[in-house]
């Protein structure tokens, strides 16, 4: 029986950008588990109160529900363990979960500063109410301002990734000549900006340019296939 | 036959402050490899030549020299693979590498630039004159100037530690319950300014104080036992 994802959309339902649901997808999609999605928007609570979960991702695996996208890579490694691994061991689950937090604090702050004012025009009318009022609440600040300098800001957020850099000197993937979860803790951000704004993060010329480019094609290509918009 | 390696001293061959070097001492010990120290000084470059070398960490091993703190950690891992692992398998290996450039990057050039004054009067004179004219050529002014705002740059520096905090909120250390590679990467840089330097770079109260506590406990406190600043 197919994992059923709780994955967030625009008013596009095909439009999927929430970075956290594009590592799950991608821990799926490497552990070969075939997956349907449900398109699940800010507003919708209900959907995921009956689970007892707020956020996405929420994947229902049989008749249990499992709510974060780092709790979920978990339990897919431990109900899995025959499947492809997503850690590569008890020291890649370790070490996954700092780079997590490392993503998560660098990547996913830095792009929020970058892209947020290009989100609420994909969003219906009433997540974008919402989206708007808690962000605002959140930056303390119209979300036009907090990116209006991003021209310039960019430039410190491409300097902040080069731990990644410094990584992918030696091999193609975070995890070496495939990509694990690591590469999708990772891409996840890149993947949130890729679909939800044209503002170019990556220049060509970066070699994690190269690297968002093997993980769109990984896993069967399954983040290249998303609605985004191509020259970011 | 014990492991050799030649580690950074001061003007007081008991004074070993190189952060690489701590990584290796600390890799070697959780290996339980018997391990004997040369106490090696900046301008002493004949020693390192002639095993091919211009830095430190070099360990000798029979007849076999290595050199840098990452090749180390990978040579000593597949040479004895039936000791404690470094790495905790492949994924682990992978992620330390990306971990090693954050360290480096975000530890290493930040504490920099909060003790790299003091260091030169640790070192004999010969060392000091090499020191201070290599890296005042390197920041482009006189050491007193890189570190004349630290009280406030401190403040960043801490804050830029935030993703070791949020893996340390589920373990007692990065690599779970026992100390890894992983841990000894993080801490070399906090052990190198605990032995140059008495600015405090930690708070007490801070979650990575205690974790810093816990790795000067490991592998038998051979950390604790080194020369330092105790206030630092």
């Amino acid at each position: 029986m197919a994992i059923t994802l709780y994955d967030l959309c625009g008013a596009d339902p095909a439009r999927r950008f929430s970075p956290y649901c594009w590592r799950t997808r991608l821990a799926l999609a490497q552990k070969g588990l075939a997956t349907e999605t449900i398109p699940w928007r800010f507003t919708d609570r209900d959907a995921l109160a009956r689970h007892g979960a707020e956020k996405v991702p929420v994947i229902l695996d049989g008749g249990r529900a499992v709510a974060d996208s780092w709790t979920i890579a978990e339990y897919l490694e431990d109900t899995y363990p025959d499947r492809p691994s997503l850690f590569g061991g008890p020291g890649g689950r370790a070490l996954a979960r700092f780079l997590n937090g490392w993503a998560d604090a660098v990547m996913l702050g830095g792009i929020a500063r970058l892209i947020v004012s290009d989100i609420p025009a994909l969003l219906a009318p009433e997540d974008a109410a919402y989206f708007v009022a808690s962000r605002e609440k959140r930056f303390g600040m119209p979300l036009a301002a907090v990116t209006a300098d991003r021209d310039t800001r960019v430039l410190a957020f491409r300097e902040s990734l080069v731990p990644l850099r410094l990584s992918l000197r030696h091999t193609p993937f975070l995890h070496g000549d495939a990509p694990g979860y690591g590469d999708a803790i990772a891409f996840g951000p890149l993947q949130w900006a890729r679909c939800c704004s044209p503002f170019p993060l990556l220049l060509p010329d970066d070699p994690l340019h190269g690297w968002r480019e093997r993980m769109l094609d990984a896993h069967g290509g399954i983040a290249r296939a998303a609605p985004a918009f191509a020259g970011a």
